[in-house]
């Protein structure tokens, strides 16, 4: 028999030890079960499928009421959803899910010993009918398309999991329990929920609450029994995601104010700490993902993602190290910094052409800026940035800047005065802090404040497959968190207007940003 | 739009209308809905499931936020189980079934009106395999015994739910909850829990506690998101048949002490009030059934229901009036009474020849009283009763009285001082109390206090589909009874040879008894 002690007392996995009936002990099999894990467990209520019992009587009976229990669920309602003698159990899994609009990523979890077992990342099938949550949603207004959208994405976990389970020498049956942390309209889709009020006035999901479903009626191929937690959204532009970030972070236990930022084409800020927390969201605007310029592109093989100056000579930094073909985000915000830095970009974010010299070019009276020569590039021919990328960017930016000082603002909160500020996302990951300050997208924090975080969806998402008590605190965070509407008003525009410059009007809010002379 | 009043506030069907979204006011759908709920009903927990939430944005906005819900189960944690316009809104049944092992009865109820449309009664068709619960857990011994009895009972209840919807032109997806009242053994059958070790030293039920399904997962054609309750029991010989009875009786509710007896081949027996309940089941011998004299038969058309006599001639009534071909429980009871008051029979239960005379027949030995003579009889032969059935008879009311008398002395209550002594099943729809108190078989109560209550099982089966307080008593009344161990020791089995005698070796118990001097 395996030592109690090895399982994590706040984990899903009990090993538990009743006596054996008598005739002065005659409680019934499901009875005397629930009844010592309610006590062993401290928990109110528990359920069991008729499917779960069927078996009981006999597995009791051959492990001498010796037995290893798997339970899940939230808010003093727990599921339990396997048995096994003590003695011969085979482990068990959990399946966490970041489920984004481009990406998904599967994470398989030993529920016992609480490890990562494996990870793959694979594209939104959705992503081949349509693009973004706006494709998608209007997708949904065709006969059948909301059904065409959730089965794509049921039908692609579903190969997943077969994939890992081979890989990994397992059986989907012993995968017992899975998270999905999206944003609302991903979950949406997942859930078969039509999503089209999302997107018009007043902006209602159908849902915001957490969900427990069960396997069947999703049609996920794990164990039949096993249940599927679905984080809840805050809003129709705040979605589970985010929650699950804010869980991997742990911003609802912490005495210091923290800020985590996340950037897609909205960008969605929440601040607070354990006593309260707010959230917002906005339209960041295009320019930081890949629609916006002619070179623009996602993160990949051959995307500039890094760009310095060294006198006037660019120097630059490709995915993988190929020759360039496009620019991602991080690398947009270091070149649009480093124009800045060296004079050939005003405060407004004009090209300036007496510093900019012959790497102005005048195409269909736009004008160009030469970041790669045609020599250099994968294509063959040179990639430049127009001036109408450039002011793109620097309403993105401003943007940014004036949704966090909005947000802070609101609660009387100095940005000087927040303890982290947590970058998550892709987008966290790649840009550099230095650069997105010289351009006045974020305040100009001491850079060690600065915290790239990653998938924080998806390491949320695991936590709850780990642990009770951060499954309860997901209720917490959900109930906890206010949602402000940015209401575009005319004291929001002055702010964007103000933050239009660069990095700002008042420059005295970015003291460390050496402002070049023209 | 209907009448909120109309309904019931402690039933299943409410009606809520909601303030719609806004700009200010963007709950999504179904917090919206449940908030509303929640407030309304006072209750603390609402699931839904995935499929109701599907059509929910539709309905909610086609009926202008007007909506009609259907609610189901218990502790605080309850189900949404349908939702419809307010204006435009189909009724919505329940089906409330006493499941025993002979006979099924379904009972169809409007679950808003709380009206009772429909009652029908079938034999359980597991009686075709396996007359009694003996043989039929026996049976699931055998490979696939179990999945075939369930599937006999599954399938008469679908037969039956088509039969009653065709009749009533209704839709089986109206009918969106069911409960189920029976014994143990017929409980674990109808969720194909293995029964065996019901009836196996230390006698362990797999589940007592109660239980809701869904339709679904037992193959229950009714409404896909219908829920199915199951009654919980209270041991292996005292089932949810019983606490739906205490139910039905509000025996939980009454300050004075009752008692209720159910008469089978096994008597069940529960005792108290509002603040206390003992139960205890105990073999009351088959005498009372069919099984025992060569005559003896279950109540039905030619059955000897009823004897009284006059001087020395036997009148006697039959069901349906017709010719006799037998002598049912009933009838039996009242026949050990008239011979002992007439002083055939002596205090200990034996025929007396100098009596009985030409009516006290030797066959191979053994005596036997002509109850009909041959040319009375539908039989053409005469009906007789021997010594041996009459001994049996004696044994079987001496081990009814002793329960009776120790389940009382355990709690130090006083026979004379309950206040009603209900009579449940069809033994209490038939005996006549005069003629079981004069071979002492119930104690000698004033006639009024007894009190036969037709079929309580069905009865509080009934009551759960119909009101919230009542599904709630279910689990107050199981934590809330003590069940009884009847250890046969010599205390017990000297009450009981003292109950082996006419009405008792204690006359002074049964004052309104007239011994009759031979």
């Amino acid at each position: 028999m395996k030592d109690q002690n090895n399982t994590n007392s706040e984990g899903w996995v009990h090993y538990i030890t009743m006596s054996p009936p008598g005739l002065n002990n005659n409680t019934a099999d499901v009875d005397r079960l629930t009844a010592q894990l309610k006590q062993q467990l401290n928990i109110q209520s528990l359920s069991i499928d008729r499917s779960v019992i069927v078996s009981l009587p006999a597995i009791l009976r051959k492990s001498n009421f010796n037995v290893r229990c798997v339970l899940f669920g939230y808010d003093h309602c727990y599921h339990l959803l396997d048995v096994q003698p003590s003695n011969e159990c085979s482990p068990v899994f959990g399946l966490a899910i970041d489920l984004g609009t481009t990406r998904v990523v599967l994470r398989l979890l030993d529920l016992e010993n609480q490890r990562t077992l494996t990870e793959i990342t694979i594209d939104n099938p959705q992503g081949t009918i349509a693009p973004d949550v706006l494709a998608r949603i209007h997708y949904t207004d065709q006969q059948g398309g909301l059904e065409d959208l959730q089965q794509l994405i049921i039908k692609a976990i579903n190969q997943q999991i077969q994939h890992i389970c081979n890989a990994q020498q397992i059986d989907p049956k012993q995968i017992v329990c899975m998270s999905i942390a999206g944003n609302t309209c991903m979950t949406h889709l997942f859930l078969g929920f039509p999503p089209q009020t999302i997107i018009r006035e007043p902006y209602i999901p159908v849902i915001n609450r957490q969900m427990i479903c069960s396997s069947v009626e999703l049609g996920i191929e794990m164990n039949p029994q096993g249940r599927i937690f679905i984080f809840p959204n805050i809003g129709s532009y705040f979605g589970g995601d985010l929650i699950s970030g804010i869980l991997a972070l742990n911003m609802h236990h912490q005495k210091e104010t923290s800020i985590m930022v996340d950037v897609g084409t909205n960008a969605e800020v929440v601040l607070g700490n354990k006593d309260w927390m707010i959230a917002c969201a906005g339209a960041a605007g295009p320019a930081l993902e890949s629609g916006v310029s002619k070179i623009g592109m996602t993160a990949g093989p051959g995307a500039i993602e890094r760009i310095k100056m060294d006198q006037h000579t660019f120097t630059w930094q490709t995915i993988d190290n190929k020759k360039p073909i496009g620019i991602c985000g991080s690398g947009f915000i270091d070149l649009a910094s480093v124009l800045f830095q060296s004079g050939m970009l005003d405060i407004r974010g004009k090209f300036v052409p007496s510093r900019c010299k012959d790497r102005l070019l005048n195409i269909n009276d736009i004008m160009h800026f030469e970041v790669v020569p045609a020599e250099m590039s994968a294509t063959g021919k040179h990639l430049t940035i127009s001036q109408v990328d450039i002011d793109s960017l620097v309403r993105s930016k401003a943007a940014m800047y004036t949704i966090l000082n909005t947000i802070t603002l609101s609660v009387g909160v100095n940005l000087a005065d927040i303890s982290v500020f947590y970058v998550a996302g892709t987008f966290g990951a790649y840009i550099d802090p230095l650069s997105a300050i010289t351009i006045g997208m974020i305040p100009d924090l001491p850079i060690e404040r600065y915290q790239s975080v990653g998938n924080t969806s998806l390491e949320g998402a695991s936590r709850v497959l780990l642990s009770r008590n951060d499954i309860e605190s997901v209720s917490d965070i959900h109930n906890h968190i206010t949602y402000m509407e940015l209401n575009v008003n005319q004291e929001f525009m002055n702010r964007f207007s103000a933050a239009k410059f660069l990095p700002h009007t008042d420059t005295q809010l970015f003291p460390s940003v050496k402002i070049p002379s023209i």
